[in-house]
């Protein structure tokens, strides 16, 4: 459990770095179209992946629904999830960052549909037996190898086409 | 600081307890298509759904792609990660859980495109000024009163129709 | 044959008529934020869904893919064009009616990724064992039915909200 | 009007020809998993999707309703409606070609989520100034010479693995 913990602060102050790196960039960066990058507010730290993990898995054994969960079908249920959470964007033409002129309302319901996709493609992880944990941080290393700042810096090209 | 360690204690403790109730749960259910449910293994613990925000913040302003990262942009580049996901399921006919039969290149590959999913999700709830992980927390409370555990016990109906 | 000679003309007559009307009426509408609606150009008009779906039958059996053609693997395949279809449009920000401000070459891309849509819900279709052209015209009139013009003049609200 | 006639009836041979092509392969077919390819039955021949795109067209006028149909408001409201055809799928597991086993009323309701993402996606394409009759059948080109029957037979490979 003491390394567990080391390791929990560790990666909270890296993410803390993560943050305030970012925000210095943003300030030095003359060429975003939305206005400054806003200062994303950073989220409350202690919901892990694992946790929503455990929560799914612990949702559908209680209600005897590991039964319904093989992967394809939790696959279609993501990609439910999906539509409607487009259904939310789908008369409202562009959206600007964080939706200043969107209802209380409506942002709630957004939290809703973004939540369901998120727990249908943890339990989906989860299903395959893939550590999302751990690949998402590999994603990240390839995603930077990928796309290498000098290169990739202020174009929306695709890594093949840099 | 210390408070913050005590709550990150007492979450891992939470799940801890989740997946102890989840696993004496499985023990007792006797329907389960697919055999027992399998006794997920825990992942890292450490990966927040704020770490992997912070990361994506800062992949982003380090290329100065903020700019490109307008909800509906970051909405649809999600929508084309969710097709990439399903590309690698559409020519298997049903898969079994933990998919025994795959190659562990597949099983790689698959976990890339479960990761390309999260981090453009994440990156879209914090481009709409959404915090995920209070959302998530949230919605699993919303959905334990729709579906409470004596109606939807064994039955994959909506909620309206239980 | 002769009946169905009949047949064709009315409808091709009947979709004239359609478009007759659609064009008055555009010239009508005051309000339509991206100009004037556009006179949209018909299309060849001897392509009917029948074609479409003998000619992707045809393609399987000719290549023995029958054997992969159960209705889920089609609909994943068909998600995962959706994929591609949206990729095509995920860093443009909101484009205007007819894309003026497309490459040609993205054009083809566009027409191939749709047709890619089109094949596999077509044969998704087909395999379900649908009627997709007596299905579609039987939509109209249900939507028709929904969204009668009086209430739903010039408003995106969903019918349960009119 | 004389010459439109001739290529319907030309269209319809043609169609003919490929369905009774496509008959006498798969009773050649040794291999298909899921019995021997079912012999679909022809649909009402006379929809075409010019009718389609003048149907939809003609309903989007009728209620002022082109302002809302932008390319990327139309894409969105397509992958909602492909959601809402995922659903149907979700938890059901694999499901054999026609749907043996489905109430007739999910198979009406199956019809209606079909015709939806048609109507959006010729709806799309209409609106992008994309033909898509002339576009499907330049793709099926495409697709013969990407998967060629000699390497393509009795795979699901993709045409840069063959």
């Amino acid at each position: 459990m003491r390394r567990s913990l080391v390791r929990t602060v560790a990666a909270a102050a890296a993410a803390l770095l993560l943050v305030r790196r970012g925000k210095s960039a943003a300030r030095a960066d003359p060429r975003s179209e939305h206005g400054a990058p806003s200062p994303s507010a950073a989220w409350s730290s202690e919901v892990s992946l694992e946790l929503v993990r455990a929560k799914a898995e612990a949702f559908a054994i209680e209600r005897a629904w590991t039964q319904f969960h093989s992967p394809r079908n939790v696959l279609l249920a993501m990609v439910a999830e999906v539509g409607e959470l487009s259904e939310i964007f789908q008369w409202r033409g562009e959206c600007r960052p964080n939706l200043p002129s969107w209802h209380a309302k409506d942002r709630v319901h957004l939290g809703e549909e973004l939540s369901d996709v998120l727990i249908y493609l943890v339990r989906l992880s989860d299903r395959c037996g893939v550590d999302l944990s751990a690949a998402v941080l590999r994603k990240f290393s390839m995603n930077a190898r990928k796309y290498p700042v000098g290169r990739a810096y202020g174009t929306s090209k695709k890594y093949n086409a840099l």
